[in-house]
């Protein structure tokens, strides 16, 4: 037995072995603020799955933890390195290897990015529905591994809903096939659904078969403005409560609408203190669909509603929702300049009924501490996006941060939430997941890592802390 | 400490604990023949968590395996007694303990009759979609643990996809909260999902919260007869590959309605080859739907077609369709009197595309070993149920129905299909789920168990045979 890297050398291909200094360099860490991270002992960029096999089985030789990288758009730190790890990154392992129309069912790599499957997809006249805000980056392994959402869940569900079966490397090198390509079956323990959202600590995710659904039919749009979030809320939850099913149902606050609009000039209303946008996708009943709802959220005190005449308009109002991101970046790098700005995205999920009480909490917060916090997200399955902006440079300024993230952590759990709808737990929620769990959740959570990584070498430290 | 019965007697109220030898008889099986069953030594019958948990420490102290129980209605030997087991009944826990309409979920005790949360939620103006056969009878807690199935799923899922958390007692007696309240939420390892379809190997289910959607809006209900079963399988994949999304696509052959028919009259085409029964439920837009799937069916050769005047036709047509059981059983009576007639229920379901080899291939093993098997089933998502007709009382018969039984699983695995679309795999079906696991997926099956019971004190030998 040779040094770690000269045995991945012996057991790969030469070129799938990096070791250059600046590439480590940036295989340190996801998107994810205020996470630790460490510099790798190599990367390794596999081509298929018997080459991250012997990845595994090198690194479960010598016991050096194996970090696995899809194309780290993570928000959470899972994806970040420790100290001598060996990073396998996905990205090679990205071809489509089917889709089956008849079966409406894709067979796809990790490595494949989510917008080249809807574009695959939508060319069958399918459509793959998990569509989160990375969409144009991030890979559907690391999409299934944090169990992704997007706007579409409030009608479609988040990325394990659309799992039917996958191909693992397992933390002893074994390769294992679970699931189906059957669209029913209940065989066995749902192990698709243990991998799903386990952030690679279970096994690294080499095959995914998910399901495709019918492309969607005509879809009509609708912004309704508010002149406080907390009416905006209400709307959102008498949506809900008269049994609407839109497919698409984003809460915007004033902060993102201005970030919006200085960072693309749309004529957003930049003086409302919210906007709505909520689309319906039923085809021929879409419209009649839209106005039932458009009568809600007329009822809770819209001061505006305005219905996208045409499908251009509605995707060019989407889009807007879709610039949230870089438009809260390039507020950050306003607000702190000399690179020093930085957000830390919140993702709390609590009831439907509660989301009045999650925006105004937050808002109490944010004034509390003066602290800027944006909210936006996917107000009609109950899961905001509590946006931190944040002085990096300045260790009070990161401390103050981490206190807000801390309180929205805690606001969230008190109103029956979760500590994450859609971006996962990594390195960022790991407490605030033990304290979600519980002591025995806790437990099952280790005995079911020390089941499959008895070495504990897969992903070490994320989701949950070392025993 | 005493024997086992004292010490249960010491730890619960007097009433919980039955060894009535009569009592425990009718204890022993479920409602799948060629099942081994065994005598319990007792019989608790819990009325909280709490007891449930008392039974269950008392029993890990003594070593004595521990066998959850509902209705009894499974069709695989799930809930079997084996000897000496302490069963434990969870029939008295059968509260609805919240229907909330604004969250849009209930939460219930598992001894709940799946008619009986259907029958609260439409109160509410909700449904709750999972339907199996035994809906009148069968609770929740067995839906979950079976994952059981029914004719939502073409369009609604089966019983999992509305599961969102749970209470789980676990095989030391200690209690597990799992899952959550909030619509979206993917916070650590999927505990909820394992244990769902686990059929209490992994822990014993107390509590269980469930989405509820909004009730179902105008259904349009379609009869379509087919010359050929073949036929009729071609039409299901017409519909699929069109893209259709019915709320109900459900196959009879001439066997099931000759059986139906002779059950209770009710003018079915018992000429037929086979019937399609198909809905859509999209309101308005369900009669435009129902006609375009009927286009599909007209072109893969329906013979006739027929759309239901009305809802109570359509109610009537459905009802038929539920019929198939009981009548199947008078049809095994009549074929083998003395109550020698059984049934044997398979439950395969394979890829969409392939439902017409499904057919063609148990029709030539029903004729080449001369046992009569009926096809019935949901035809739509590709689950459907070979019925074998089984003289129970001729030890060759017996055998010959295991051995049909067998070959279908082999067809159904050959086609790229799984051993078990919705029942589950109990005792019937261990050892082709081993199959269909392959060693790798065993293996780790063994892990899970191990790690969460690593007595193995909970439904010992279901799903998984003893390592």
């Amino acid at each position: 037995m040779g040094s770690p890297v000269d045995d991945l050398r012996a057991a790969l291909p030469a070129d799938r072995v990096l070791t250059d200094p600046d590439l480590l360099a940036t295989h340190r860490r996801d998107e994810a603020d205020l996470c630790d991270a460490g510099t790798p002992l190599a990367v390794v960029r596999p081509r298929d799955t018997a080459e991250v096999a012997a990845a595994v089985r090198v690194a479960a030789a010598h016991g050096v933890p194996v970090v696995p990288q899809g194309a780290r758009t993570g928000l959470a730190g899972a994806a970040n390195a420790v100290d001598g790890a060996l990073v396998v990154s996905l990205t090679g392992l990205n071809r489509i290897l089917e889709i089956d129309p008849a079966e409406r069912i894709a067979v796809v790599q990790p490595g494949v990015v989510n917008a080249e499957l809807r574009r695959a997809a939508a060319k069958e006249g399918l459509a793959y529905p998990p569509d989160p805000g990375s969409w144009e980056s991030s890979t559907i392994g690391g999409n299934v591994s944090t169990d992704a959402g997007g706007m579409c869940c409030v009608k479609y569900g988040v990325t394990g809903e659309y799992v039917l079966g996958m191909e693992v490397v397992l933390a002893d090198g074994e390769i294992l096939r679970c699931g189906r390509r059957t669209v029913k079956g209940v065989a066995g323990y749902d192990l698709t659904r243990l991998f799903v959202g386990a952030e690679g600590t279970l096994g690294i995710i080499t095959e995914i078969t998910v399901r495709l659904r019918p492309a969607p039919q005509e879809t009509r749009t609708l912004v309704a403005v508010y002149p406080t979030v907390a009416a905006a809320g209400q709307a959102v939850s008498a949506v809900t409560a008269a049994g609407h099913v839109p497919s698409m149902l984003e809460l915007l606050d004033r902060t993102h609408l201005r970030a919006i609009e200085a960072y693309r000039p749309m004529g957003l209303d930049t003086e409302a203190a919210a906007m709505l946008l909520i689309a319906t996708d039923t085809g021929d009943g879409a419209g009649a669909e839209l106005d039932r709802i458009a009568e809600c959220c007329r009822a809770a005190g819209a001061s505006e509603l305005y219905v996208a005449g045409d499908a251009v308009e509605a995707e060019a109002l989407t889009a807007a929702r879709r610039l949230a991101h870089p438009a809260m970046e390039q507020l950050a790098a306003r607000t702190f300049p000399d690179g020093r700005g930085g957000l830390v995205v919140d993702d709390v999920a609590v009831p439907r009924s509660r989301i009045v009480d999650l925006v105004v909490g937050v808002e109490e917060i944010s004034a509390r501490h003066g602290v800027l916090v944006g909210m936006v997200g996917h107000a009609g399955d109950g899961n905001l996006h509590p946006v931190i902006v944040v002085d990096m440079a300045d260790p009070a300024g990161r401390d103050r941060g981490r206190l807000v993230f801390d309180e929205i952590m805690r606001l969230g759990l008190a109103l029956g939430g979760t500590c994450t709808g859609e971006h996962g737990v990594g390195l960022l929620k790991r407490d605030w997941l033990a304290r979600e769990l519980g002591p025995v959740g806790l437990r099952v959570h280790r005995a079911l890592k020390a089941a499959l990584d008895p070495a504990g070498i897969l992903n070490p430290g994320k989701v949950i802390a070392p025993d």
